[in-house]
């Protein structure tokens, strides 16, 4: 049999997915899971998308351009535009979902060996992309107490070394929902510049800010132009993850042009995906008003839920949909899998993802889980009741 | 500005790509471009596939789980098994395309750095996904002569050391239309088998093999389960180039657990296109045999046209939709860049892809060209008669 060793690349199995035998297992018992633990959203995907899909009216299904249609790059620089990014259509290359945009950015502006700065936690399959481009992630830890603000710059600037090539930031965040303010932004934009550094600014959760607040990209920001890597999908903003649809948008052509390199590779990202994608730019902001009253009411929801409960402190985030809270038990992880296989309520039980998978820093915390709100308010509060009773009887409580 | 030095990777440019902006200029001008250089067929897509695509009726466009929907793996593993591949739904991992199940399959074969045997010329992305995956490619003569059989085992074996993990082939070949006999590939079984070698078995023309000659895979020989890894995609089968699904098949339980991982990472194929390409598992016999009838006519025009031609040599291959032939000229890049440039016959000139994408070798020859029938016979015939007139003329004529 041939040696399977793929210890080289050390590709790292997804987190939460070490818990789905274990959820997979309650449900044959009979019990309800309650899925907090992923970011795939109930919310219908608006119709003028689903309309596209259901009209399209060509005979042989072809190849798009490899760095997506002359109209979709188009209509969706004027989507980019209204937001203030001041770009045009040559600037965007369209991807097979927001994971590739990543993938190909991490591939075009570092070369293997290199080295990126994340603050952590950090969505776990950065780890993932990072893995396949051959680049080392040097996180930075940032804490729950200051609601998972940006690290001090002071901690940035003790990472860099001559091998550091960029900065990512994950804004709205996932996972702790932090939105980072102008200020921040500023703080990251001047460290950039004076270090020559990518500044990559994953925009997945952009629509979703609450609470009035400012979303702020560092495409908002003078000077940054030749820096600024956005990497973005359809997936969230349109509730389409399985459009598998996403974009790079950079300035900074030599970057571009590396980049086409990888995406000419594969060819084209999906076509269907693309007409569609091209129609939702239709969506009604109706559609977008309503989603986010929505999640809004469901973290207000979540977040005063999990404070009530005895022991557990959830910051109140400002985007995306999910939030870190700290719990009062031993492990996440070990906690994560009681609940799915020790542990029912009303025959039913939480799934959550365990915050171990989006830190890598040793002096991690070990007692904050990810939840994601992609539930109605009424399953969210029967979930927030089951967690409440499981902690209850969880032999790892502490204090 | 960051400094932009993607070295390390050395990801290369498509090489057809280099010729593209003297074919628009050429458009620009007014020519008309018979393009002999793409493989997008010009066959409409089977109906079933489309009307699958006009009736989604889901409300919301999710993820699916990241190996393929259980539908469609479950459906294709029959459509395998009925050309004795005797497999089980869950080898079978779908991807983005055929271009992501050979990068995944690399990835999860080989350790970076270590090298895959590949006979040449091979399909030029390979050297894109190999640059992604970080390994090496260590080509291996074929030559016109033979028509581009199999280079002799003993010509493998020395090429073979500690950091050989694979050998690859593309059966139908892209670019040469060689057809790999049963012999062939037994005599690559044993050499796999004596080296613990994986065998990746490119397949995706697999539907077009000509004049009642057999297609075999290596997943039809014994011996060498663990071993086989196959890389398909929908994307000619049903000239749905546009869909971006592929899939990677292998009975190795540790190395599909491994490529899992990678496919974890980039979460989810397109959902619509397995939907498609399940509802295409209904597309008539008639279908295939109409297809095969119009590519074998194309290909009795073109290899016989070409080989009318004075000076030109074209083997006549066993399968998928290209020939690679010498052409009496010093280069081909140039060549096929003069005739854009500075060629027309009835205000028209015709686009070919040189062979020295397709070729690594510094022995490999200079004079040839792939040309692609995805043109209706009447457009071969006229594109054949300019070449002829366009190599009459050519300052660079050898011979």
């Amino acid at each position: 049999m041939p040696s399977i060793s793929i210890k080289g690349r050390e590709m790292p199995a997804s987190p939460i997915r070490k818990l789905t035998p274990y959820a997979d297992k309650a449900k044959q018992e009979g019990k309800h899971v309650y899925h907090l633990n992923i970011g795939q959203p109930d919310i219908e995907t608006p119709q003028v998308m689903l309309d596209a899909i259901r009209h399209i009216d060509f005979k042989v299904w072809a190849y798009t351009p490899s760095e997506g249609t002359a109209n979709y790059r188009a209509r969706l620089s004027n989507y980019y535009n209204a937001l203030g990014y001041g770009i045009t259509a040559r600037d965007i290359l369209v991807t097979n979902g927001g994971s590739e945009a990543i993938t190909i950015a991490m591939q075009a502006c570092l070369n293997p060996g290199e080295e990126i700065i994340i603050p952590e936690p950090f969505y776990a399959n950065y780890n993932g992309f990072a893995c396949s481009a051959g680049i080392t992630i040097k996180p930075i830890l940032a804490h729950i107490d200051n609601g998972f603000a940006l690290p001090p710059i002071a901690a940035f600037e003790e990472l860099i070394t001559a091998k550091t090539k960029a900065i990512a930031i994950c804004n709205p965040n996932n996972p702790t929902g932090y939105l980072y303010s102008r200020q921040e932004l500023e703080a990251l934009r001047d460290l950039c510049l004076k270090h020559d550094l990518f500044l990559l600014s994953d925009e997945a959760y952009r629509e979703f800010c609450y609470d009035g607040r400012e979303f702020v990209s560092p495409m908002h920001l003078e000077g940054l132009e030749e820096h600024v890597v956005i990497l973005d999908t359809v997936s969230k903003r349109y509730s389409a993850c399985g459009a598998r649809l996403g974009c790079m948008i950079t300035k900074n052509k030599a970057l571009w042009n590396a980049a086409l390199k990888f995406a000419q590779a594969r060819l084209s990202p999906p076509a269907v995906a693309q007409i569609a994608a091209e129609a939702a730019l239709d969506t009604p902001q109706s559609y977008f008003d309503a989603v986010k009253e929505e999640y809004t009411a469901r973290r207000n929801a979540l977040v005063e839920g999990l404070n009530r409960i005895d022991g557990v402190y959830c910051p109140n985030p400002g985007g995306a949909f999910y939030v870190v809270a700290r719990l009062p038990i031993d492990d996440g992880d070990r906690f994560c899998q009681w609940m799915l296989e020790h542990f029912s309520y009303n025959n039913a039980t939480v799934m959550m993802a365990p915050a171990s998978g989006f830190y890598s820093s040793p002096d991690a915390p070990k007692n904050e889980v990810r939840l994601a709100y992609v539930l109605n308010i009424n399953d969210l509060e029967a979930a927030l009741t089951c967690l409440q009773k499981g902690l209850e009887a969880y032999p790892g409580r502490q204090k």
